[in-house]
């Protein structure tokens, strides 16, 4: 086949332990991919990113096609070699970004105006467009390009919205160029109505991808609100094809969200946290500015294998954030994407040998 | 002995490759010490910092001091596992960064009462209580303390603070405990005036030092008057102990200082330009943040053998640096000190191999 490979080894109730096949490699499921945004997973090399397990990162179309622009990285040969990354890229279609970072947004049939909010200049994004800027990045996944729903809205407001990102994603689904070893994703819409998002699902199967994405959501209506979601829409979505919930979540979310079937997953927190001083560890968050860890001998997790826990003190952490020093976001970035890689490979895990409804993982409680 | 170990190996005119013995390692000089101020060289793991090639990090005894304290750092074993750095640790006194740095600084024949610049609380430095700093850190070279005089200043001025420098030199000797593989320098002081270093030089070998530094010089006076001051000093000095130009500096200033006996440097610009988008290289002096770099896919330099230059094109580094990200000040403070790691080898080469007077490096031309 043309796109990428998915297969399912083994499953535990809606649960699936799966292996996603890329032009950049296999990424064993369920998976969480670290957010790169601007070409780089924020403190980190890419040979500390692979370090943790991470074998799929997220790439922002918005931020890209700005600074340092599609067609120069496309020039420098793709986003791959340009960031060093030799693994597989998703890239988002920009249509989360463009709500919430640029100015002067005009909506319409045909996509998004905007102006950059670097320097002010006019930029449209559709469909099309947004799906030839993820070619030239060289993404291994390509999202369809959508709108994202404001939250709370009225629900006219939002079978609106989701109707017209089903019109957008049949058209990012056309604009596509199959290439062997590369896929698009569809991106569910709906809101937090059960039915719209049954339908967004339908729709999104009738035009056929090569995933399946739930996008709107984890954006302030509660983690209740998010499993009913994901509860209404994964049963409508193929078997076959793998599922990622988009900018999800918490360690409690994940564990929440891979129980109800979800196979892929990006979120900032682990990245941003270990900038802002916050480590997630099995016996819970740590704020490492807190003067308790001033004097503590011992790592941030015992357990942990990351270069943190292996040669440092939580008493140097917290000396390092105190002090504004860069090692304390690098320190703290690669321990908690090393708890976001375990806590998946602990998933997996729990999968294959089918003891999922008892998994337990320090600082995942829900 | 009980001090540190200092062997010559190979001279070339007043040039000298030696071999340094200390309690964490050997290193070969003329050797360039990265500066690890808050017990952290900024934005380097250890392990980038040793991959560098460097065995010797200097810190620093009045950050120290005040944040995190020397007595915590004590108790959690001392400044090496504290910072997991396994090599050797210069420390200096204390007396430079009194003098810049810190308020309603009060000079005594005792020693400086001064309020840390960090909370506005009341210390006092002296020359036991820096040497006591110095040993409750670990250090394998303590600095005597010493008064950082003024430049410009009157002779008389610089006269006065010398012969206090000198006295307090005597007081930090004394108050040395010596332990085998760890030794204590003294520090030249004089100002620009050839008579009063030689004065100060010959004091000190007098009290008797495993090692000599030149102080006071590379603020300001320009590096003919630099150089001058070494050619003064350097013949005043034991031939069989380690010379240490402090706070020297660019490519040029090392061949210079080496050429006229100097064996140990530190210097904060290779690290401090990674992070201003200065990249030192054959070349010379490149400013990451030109547009001219945009769209280059070479890397910052094609001999260089550092991750940076083994991973990366100036195109991606010119787009981290634009946008601000982490990487950029990783990379290339990591390329930074791979370059004077490896400015510094091939003068030792050079010295071993009789050639320093024909020796070129690309980028330190003077």
């Amino acid at each position: 086949m043309s796109g990428i490979g998915f297969e399912i080894l083994a499953r535990d109730g809606m649960a699936r332990l799966g292996r996603l096949s890329t032009a950049h490699g296999i990424i064993d499921t369920p998976a969480f991919m670290p957010v790169g945004t601007a070409a780089t997973v924020k403190a980190m090399t890419p040979e500390a990113v692979a370090a943790t397990g991470a074998r799929i990162v997220l790439g922002n179309t918005y931020h890209l096609m700005l600074r340092p622009g599609a067609e120069r990285i496309a020039a420098l040969g793709g986003l791959h070699p340009f960031m060093n990354w030799p693994y597989a890229i998703l890239t988002d279609s920009g249509g989360f970004q463009v709500m919430s970072l640029a100015t002067l947004r005009k909506i319409s049939e045909e996509g998004v105006e905007f102006r950059s909010h670097l320097d002010g200049s006019r930029h449209l994004l559709t469909p099309e467009r947004s799906v030839e800027i993820q070619r030239l990045l060289g993404a291994d996944i390509t999202m369809a390009f959508d709108e994202c729903t404001p939250y709370p809205a009225e629900r006219e407001a939002v079978e609106a919205s989701m109707e017209l990102s089903m019109r957008w994603a049949e058209r990012s689904r056309h604009a596509f160029v199959p290439r062997p070893g590369h896929g698009v994703f569809g991106i569910v819409q709906g809101g937090v109505h059960a039915d719209l998002r049954q339908r967004s699902a339908a729709r999104l199967v009738d035009i056929g991808f090569d995933g399946y994405a739930i996008g709107g959501l984890a954006i302030g209506e509660g983690q209740d609100t998010t499993f009913a979601m994901v509860d209404a829409t994964a049963p409508a979505l193929p078997e076959n094809r793998p599922r990622y919930l988009m900018g999800v979540g918490k360690p409690a979310d994940l564990v929440g969200a891979v129980r109800r079937g979800i196979d892929i997953f990006d979120c900032v927190l682990p990245t941003r946290s270990g900038r802002t001083a916050q480590a997630f560890t099995r016996e819970g968050t740590l704020n490492l500015r807190n003067a308790r860890h001033a004097d503590d001998p011992a790592p941030l997790d015992p357990e942990c294998r990351c270069p943190a826990c292996a040669g440092f003190s939580r008493a140097y952490l917290h000396h390092l954030t105190k002090s504004g020093e860069i090692l304390a976001s690098m320190l703290l970035t690669a321990h908690n994407l090393t708890y976001y890689a375990d806590l998946m490979a602990a998933l997996r895990t729990a999968i294959a040998e089918g003891r999922l409804a008892d998994f337990a993982f320090g600082g995942a409680a829900p």
